[in-house]
């Protein structure tokens, strides 16, 4: 399984309602809220790699309200991975 | 419970050793490779808030090796918050 | 208590109008202009961390013109803690 | 009277140490632990513009295990300034 | 030859319509999708060092839907320099 | 005498005009096109340091096109100081 | 094929010798000085996604000299796609 | 004539005597100490680009106590150009 880790900034007063919609997309596991640049933190699983950048291009980037987002690939788990709960 | 997103960069070619170490620290939930300016990705779970910045200063950056972070708090999870198992 | 530290960017030419519109938002204790990246140091007290998130969407967010902000929380004052005068 | 805010990243594991040897320093007014990239951040007032690079340079640089600096001037303040009481 | 590499954002939705118009532009030799902050990483070649700014400001910028560049110019390839087919 | 060193974005496709522009306003000594995240570096001369507000606020943030400025002030120059010249 | 761009910061002073020495990594296609924040922008290719992050723990960070990277991974190529030439 | 700016961060209280080491390098026109991320702000003239990067390997990043540089090539001047006197 891969993960892709997003960082996200929404136009300003839309956060709350960009972290649901967002919740709602198939793939996405987890949505925060984040302190900091940027004011969501979105958890997404794939089984294939070739559907990462159709999420982010075709799903993700056209949530209404969303302004800027930085992607982060993961490759690896560390500790003991407790499988499907922890994604 | 408050949840903690930690950024972190490692010494060059210590990043697996860090990942592994920071693992095993009381608290930490979940420890992923990251691509870009960072080497790992780190949640971590608390109940009280007072023990957040005893775990930063106390126990992560006390990682050998550990170079660098950026911390995100978290308030709020968006969608349905499937409880311990995403945490 | 706790204190939010947020640096804000305006749209060009309205930094100063932004800058009294904040000051005059409750919880709000200081607003500066400031060099740099950002137009503006913003600082929050609250004495409740539900109501931090609260803030930052319903009442900064909205405030227009305000463009871009970077939050971070403080938990800890270091040297003497004057109390209220130095928030 | 000017206002200089400096955002600090410390060596790992000093920042508790750095922040107390900071808040003693002669014109430094607060300094709080921060979330975010930076661990520290310090307010200072000046009454004089000429003594400021040389708290920089000569003073706050020459605290151990200070890491890094960020400066940022401020020319002014919004809403009621309160006097001392605010700075 | 001079190259100059490009890192672009694109307005949400976007990048793979800016991609296609890019990689059309004269003296573009390569357009990759990239992961992080950044949508995508653009190379161009030059014989001629005045054609430089013209191209990022008469050409790249005026593609519809890029958002933000940042230029990096580069002087000296190292290790084996295979010609024009690693330009 | 005090400087002020703005880096600025333009609006793609507006670096141009927006460089002329600025380089006609009062106060301002030189302004050149540079490679990287920015598109101009602007050179502000100032006899007194209440007017650099004013200057970014009520004239510079007016230029049409500007998109986003850092600003850094000088205190000093090193080596040999030649004047106006140089300034 | 997948691609990994590496923007490197060397040690000052051994942006050369780093450059050169991991031009002759394999995998490695190209290495160039850029200008900006970073030193070096190098180019690797995969056939395999599992090799990824054992090049860049194993192999690349263990260059001497180098002191910080930033990882993009490619998916799509722009444009016409000419092959190991470009690769 | 080719400029370069040079954005350059020293050892912690070390900015001074960089500062003044830098401004005696051969090239190098005016040299500001600024606030902000970086410590100072370095002007370098070249009528010869291939020279640049030399400089910057062999001369500049060898000064003692220069711990980071971001490097800006500067292709147009805006306004009137009033030769050396702005250089």
């Amino acid at each position: 399984m891969y993960r892709l880790f997003i960082l996200a900034k929404c136009d300003l007063g839309y956060a709350e309602e960009v972290g649901e919609k967002v919740s709602e997309l198939e793939d996405v596991s987890e949505v925060y809220s984040v302190t900091g640049e940027y004011d969501l933190l979105i958890k997404v699983n794939f089984d294939d790699l070739q559907s990462i950048s159709d999420f982010v291009q075709d799903r993700l980037h056209r949530v209404p309200h969303l302004k800027e987002t930085q992607t982060m690939m993961s490759f690896r788990v560390y500790g003991e991975d407790i499988g499907d709960f922890v994604n």
